[in-house]
């Protein structure tokens, strides 16, 4: 499979990417062993520090590496990987090396010890930022302290998760920059 | 313009239309002033019961009067309403009457006092169901108290945004059910 190559992408424009609300792979380390969880409940919090929360389900074996460690990267696949985004989110870390199982390629992060994910379009590396809602809601809250982006396909092709194993796959693209304030921009 | 006819929802299932990441309207009263809110920033956080967190900006209208009164409805635009997403998100409820002006009709909800959006494809009415986020992150969790949803189009057109003025819309619908263990869908 390919492996896009990734650039150096400002952390202040993840929001590009995860705003459209797609499923991504978010993968953890916790000593020598690293994992990865398909993911659709996440939101931008914040452009400056960039900010994101994530609901991390705490059935799911990232979520004890993720809680212990405080990093993760979330990484972002497109429908080449579709079937591979099915198999991760319907299998667990604690039985299987999914890395190896489903033909991921783990590379290494800038900063953080969690593995980026070679096949993905992008890879935004995270540090825990706030944890006061983890015990209640699964409710971590990451800043972005790097982030990677292939630069073509400009709007690559995701995938948007509707329950019940259906997708919705990314659209056209639409611009209304001419009804916009400038500062809204 | 239409007004699709809405029917019950599971409050359940509300994931369904939010999980794939679409720009809503979120509609908000206090006293006798409704106003109305484009917002991106969203996420799922629980099935039962319903949660749902929301990043309302402090700088927006909305803001107080939702802070205030713990109430607000989330409304789901389709590509019908695209250059009207983009004007409420482009004015403030302190200058214009947003409905009167975008000539967007009010609808009575069921259990909340902020309006429906008759024009949206659905309509979920929140109460405030846990601030302890909003001081730091602007971070609203609430309960979505009262569902209601067009039953058809079954997959409408939705608007997902990417920033500097570009929006996603949803594409094709595809099923990989079958790859799903049966307690996981």
């Amino acid at each position: 499979m390919r492996h896009p190559k990734k650039h150096d992408f400002p952390v202040g424009q993840v929001r590009r990417y995860l705003e459209p609300g797609p499923i991504v792979l978010v993968t953890s380390r916790l000593k020598d062993k690293a994992n990865v969880m398909t993911l659709g409940w996440h939101t931008i919090l914040e452009f400056s520090p960039s900010l994101v929360g994530l609901m991390i389900s705490s059935g799911n074996h990232s979520f004890r590496m993720i809680r212990e460690t405080g990093e993760c990267v979330i990484n972002l696949p497109t429908t080449a990987l579709t079937d591979t985004v099915v198999r991760v989110g319907n299998t667990s870390g604690a039985d299987i090396d999914k890395f190896s199982a489903f033909g991921l390629t783990p590379g290494e992060a800038s900063v953080v010890k969690p593995p980026l994910i070679r096949e993905c379009h992008a890879c935004f590396e995270c540090r825990l930022r706030d944890d006061a809602l983890v015990d209640r809601y699964n409710f971590f809250i990451f800043e972005v302290v790097k982030a990677h982006a292939a630069r073509t396909p400009k709007h690559p092709e995701t995938l948007h998760y509707t329950g019940d194993g259906v997708f919705m796959v990314s659209g056209k693209i639409i611009s209304r920059k001419s009804l916009f304030r400038p500062g809204m921009l």
